[in-house]
C-alpha cells in the first residue's frame, strides 16, 4: 500500500530538510516517491491562496487530495507543510485514510530554537512587522494531538532525525509492503516469453503467468 | 515516457465516453493510467471555481499541472475537459511539454448533433435560460488550431472512435515505449532469489541482476 508521510511543524523546524532526507533513503530502498513541494504547489496549483486560516486549510486540503491521487497510483508521497491548525491535521488524514496509509510526523522544535536558527530571516521580518500572519509570531500554531511520529529537531543532528523517522516507519511495518519483487528487465517480449517458458518447464511458474 | 491524452470538445461531444474507452484499452495493454475526472477535481480540488472564462482557464491549468505531476511519476493520464478557449489549449500543452508527451485530441461533434443527443438535458436547460455560461449556447467554444488527433463523433459508433484514437497513438509511436517487460510476481524475496539463481545458472541472466 502506498503512503503519505506528512511532515508538519513550525517554520524553520527542519521539516523540509528532514522530508528530503527521508525521501532520499526511501528512493535508495526502491520506493516510488514524490516529494510534493509546497512552494511549487502554491505557484502552480493555487497562486491565489494566501496565509489566512481559511487559505491555509484549503492549501492543506488540496495537497492531501493530490497525495491521495498519487497514492492511488502506487506513488508514495513525502510532504512538508506547517499545517498549523488541528482541524486541518485531522482533515488531511481523513482525506487520505483509509485507502492509503497516512503518517503525521510532527517535527518538533521550540519557537525559541526556530527563531534562533531562522535560515531565511523570516522570523526577524515577522517580528519587525514585515510579514503578516506568520506562524508562531502573529498567527497560531497548534501542536498536533495524536501525531504518528514525533521527531525532536531541537538538538538532534539531521542524520539522526532521518534515521529515527525510518526506524519508526519500520516499526510500523510500513516499509515491508514495498513490492520488492517488482523489477524490470530490459528484454524483449520474445525473450520474456522464452524465460517464462523455461520457468514453466522447470515448475517455477505455472501457465497462467504467460502473456501472449 | 508517460503521456497525457487531453480529450477536448463541446458538452455532449462524447469525450468522456471516448476517454473511458481509450483508458480501458490502455490498461489492457499494461499501461499505468489515471483517468482524471473533471467532476472529481472540481469537487475536491477547487469547489470554488465556476464557469467564467477565467475560472475555466484556472481549472484547465491546475488539471494540466496534476497531469504533469502524474506523468513525472510514470503514470499516464487521460483527461476529458471542454477546454473551450485557444489560450488554454496552448497553455495546457506548454505546462506538460516537453517533459512529458501531450496529445490534444479534439472530439468533434457539431453543435446541432450535440444538442440532438444532449444526454443530460443541459442544452435544453441552457436554451431555456436555466444555465449561465453554457459552452456553445451562451459561452464561446473555440475549435483548436492544431490538435494532434481529430476524432469525428458526429456519426461514428463509439468503438470505432476508440479504435481510431488507438491507431493514431500507435502511428505516433506513443505506445511503443511502454515497459512491456515489467511484471510483478507475488513471490517472496527468497523465492525471487531462488528463481534468479536458477536463471543465472542456466545462463539466462548474469550475476548483476541479483539483488541482495
Amino acid at each position: 500500500m502506498s503512503f503519505t508521510l506528512w511532515f508538519m511543524g513550525r517554520p524553520a523546524s527542519g521539516k523540509s530538510t528532514l522530508a528530503k532526507g527521508v525521501e532520499t533513503r526511501l528512493r535508495e530502498r526502491g520506493f516510488n516517491i514524490e516529494n510534493l513541494d509546497g512552494d511549487k504547489l502554491r505557484k502552480n496549483l493555487h497562486p491565489d491562496l494566501g496565509f489566512s486560516r481559511e487559505d491555509r486549510a484549503t492549501n492543506n486540503r488540496r495537497t492531501a487530495f493530490i497525495c491521495k491521487l498519487l497514492n492511488q497510483n502506487g506513488i508514495s508521497v513525502v510532504n512538508a507543510m506547517i499545517t498549523p491548525f488541528r482541524d486541518s491535521q485531522r482533515e488531511v488524514r481523513d482525506i487520505i485514510e483509509p485507502e492509503s496509509e497516512f503518517i503525521l510526523i510532527y517535527v518538533k522544535r521550540s519557537l525559541e530554537e526556530a527563531k534562533r536558527r531562522d535560515p531565511k530571516g523570516l522570523y526577524a521580518d515577522a517580528e519587525a512587522g514585515k510579514i503578516d500572519k506568520f506562524t508562531g509570531i502573529n498567527h497560531p500554531f497548534q501542536e498536533p494531538h495524536n501525531p504518528d511520529i514525533i521527531v525532536d529537531t531541537e538538538s538532534s543532528p539531521e542524520a539522526k532525525a532521518v534515521r529515527y523517522v525510518l526506524e519508526s516507519l519500520d516499526e510500523k511495518e510500513l516499509l515491508n509492503e514495498q513490492p520488492s519483487t517488482e523489477y524490470r528487465f530490459d528484454i524483449t517480449k520474445h525473450e520474456e516469453n522464452r524465460i517464462k517458458d523455461r520457468l514453466i518447464s522447470l515448475g517455477y511458474l505455472d501457465d497462467s503467468s504467460k502473456s501472449e
